[in-house]
């Protein structure tokens, strides 16, 4: 559908703006003041109820009937990528979720510091040291190895015992290059496992990833507890075109959250560091409105809430939005998009699979279906339970940058 | 689809009941006290509506917009397996519903009793004889002949001149071991087609099927008119994972008719014999209870009432589930999810290709959206009009079966 999609692009000079208020979707309160209510129904969004009375609402399924999207899948659909088909692999997640770049000639990986003795893994974690112990060890790592064989490597710091690697080759890589098994034995007491090229095609990978576990215990071996590395996780950046490529659209993305920064610029939007919450990024969307075609606008804390349990603080960060949401209407937009990557239901406390609420403002739009912005006022919209693939053509229409399909 | 299932399958204590009322789908009586109403829709059904209120309701499109399904695919499609992929032969579907049991290294087939002279088939039905007449010679068939070259015979007499007949081989089959053509002329006057393997790997089972009829023919030659048997219908059971393979789930069916325990035995479900209708399916639910993960109660009666075009009485049949119901509630199961295998309006005497009427209840649906549980109000359900092997992912995932899909 994709590919159907970037034949008929046409160009224009119209804007969209896409926000996603993480985790949006959500079950309604077995009790308590909200009982029977969801979130979006027990908050108060005047705003929201206003735009959703003229806009096309709906719900959208992120990957299929049942299934819950982790947060790589729910934001490949919202950029119109088929999640089924597209994987990110938890190497490259985890390295652009600590903020790193990563580009096409890359292999990004996730490490544990851990304990070995007399050629055992005694401790998989190295004892879980405190995460500003753990970062300095990092960055002499980062300090003291920069490349090995012509390939650079790259460190981020984690959590504790974690941190991310990524090896830039300097040309493209070949099919397979990261096909490689992780060395975490799973078990303590094991020796770490050899590293098993699992394709020709990545015993050049394999050979690096050998030498950096030589160079880094020869840098740990003073370390009475973080003495070792333990590599998972090798993985590529999936093969997809650019934005700009698939639909001619310059995009930003504005995002506190480093993972979501990553996400959007693995398919290369413009992904800049932005402090804050709703109200900083909507000021930065204000400040770069006239540079960009498409805006991604990501609001964290509506799913940290949902995965917290905490129903009152997700429906009070859907009202800050809400109070928000002038300053983003003012801007006129020709397309403005509000729903989530995925339903969060704080009665869950975890991602889940029900469909999401959307809704889609445009001049060409039906409305007058939904009496507000919820679950199930949505159910009532014109757009119905859509796949989340669906949207950014949705959105090309109705800003005017689709060609007819035949003549 | 059903792949990316059972790769985020998990364990689970959790229990799932889907009860079948079969052909529950129907259309508005054109005349008479319940005009313009459905069976549903005329039905009292007290306790269904209340449940319809707090659950999840739609309606499931089991093949394709406009295609009417037979039992197989019906069913396939409820226990998640997509029926445009699977086909059940007409051979192993006549067996299964002859009660007859079918493993994947078996042949099966339709037989019937046919009167041959001079060489050439004068009634391809042997006069209709009495079942109970027919019954006696295929007993007799049955006892005399149990092998030949090594295959394992079974017989099971069916309706006047009809008969199945299975032939268990030692190995797994070859690819394509069962094409084969039917002997049946399909005109009287004509002699017997020759068998033709449509493969080489048929020859064998040509083989025995030619020396089948020799025998048979053997035995038969002192009857005035069922001195002959036509071969039809030449299949194996579809190669599908079996249910507990896909899902992880021990399964035990509830079925009066042998049909529907055959079909769910082919996914490798217990079912044993059960007597009765609804109210005996559901004693033996509550008995079975803490034995099994999954149930499949199917109750027959309402489909054949609708084939009868007996709109009251399919209506009656209805409202009887309806006060029987709360002995299903009792047993608070995790999901529960009542359908209809497909449509039989009264109106039409058949199957219909119209989406059939679901409602699934767990503790994570919306609900709140029908006002009772009927083709009209289905349609204003969060579910929405879905592919009917939609419904076995949502079961999942409404179970806490299913992981989180990416990261």
């Amino acid at each position: 559908m994709q590919e159907i999609i970037t034949n008929l692009i046409q160009a224009s000079e119209s804007k969209i703006i896409l926000v996603v208020l993480d985790g949006l979707g959500g079950l309604p309160a077995k009790e308590g003041p909200y009982k029977g209510l969801t979130e979006l129904e027990s908050a108060h969004t005047p705003n929201l109820d206003a735009l959703a009375r003229s806009s096309a609402c709906g719900l959208h399924l992120p990957v299929g009937y049942g299934i819950t999207p982790g947060s790589g899948p729910g934001h490949l659909g919202l950029f119109g990528y088929e999640p089924k088909r597209y994987i990110i692999g938890r190497g490259i997640l985890e390295a652009v979720g600590l903020g790193m770049e990563v580009k096409n000639t890359d292999i990004a990986l996730r490490c544990n510091y851990a304990t070995m003795k007399d050629g055992l893994i005694v401790d998989r974690r190295a004892g879980r040291p405190p995460t500003e112990v753990s970062r300095k060890l990092t960055e002499r790592l980062s300090a003291e190895i920069k490349e090995i064989d012509g390939v650079k490597i790259f460190f981020a710091p984690g959590m504790e015992h974690r941190f991310a690697v990524v090896m830039r080759f300097q040309d493209p890589l070949p099919e397979d290059a990261s096909s490689l098994n992780d060395t975490d034995p799973q078990r303590e007491g094991m020796p770490p496992l050899k590293l098993v090229p699992q394709s020709p095609n990545a015993e050049r990978t394999a050979d690096i990833a050998e030498k950096l576990i030589s160079k880094a215990v020869e840098i740990l071996k003073t370390q009475e507890r973080a003495n070792y590395i333990l590599l998972r996780g090798f993985s590529e950046p999936p093969k997809m075109q650019t934005f700009k490529e698939a639909y001619g659209l310059k995009a930003l993305a504005i995002a506190a959250y480093p993972m979501y920064r990553g996400l959007a610029s693995l398919i290369g939007m413009d992904s800049p560091e932005v402090k804050g919450d709703i109200d900083e990024e909507i000021e930065f969307l204000n400040a770069h409105y006239s540079e960009y075609d498409f805006f991604f606008v990501h609001i964290k804390k509506v799913d940290s809430y949902g995965e917290d349990g905490n129903f009152e603080a997700k429906m009070k960060k859907i009202e800050e939005f809400d109070r928000a949401l002038p300053k983003i209407l003012n801007l006129k937009p020709d397309v403005l998009i509000i729903t989530g990557d995925h339903s969060t239901p704080s009665i869950m406390r975890s991602h889940s699979w029900h469909p999401v609420p959307v809704l889609l403002n445009s001049k060409y739009v039906l409305g007058g279906l939904s009496e507000g912005f919820s679950e199930r006022e949505c159910f009532k919209g014109e757009l119905g339970v859509i796949p989340t693939t669906a949207l950014m053509p949705l959105a090309l229409a109705n800003s005017g940058r689709l060609k007819k399909f035949g003549a």
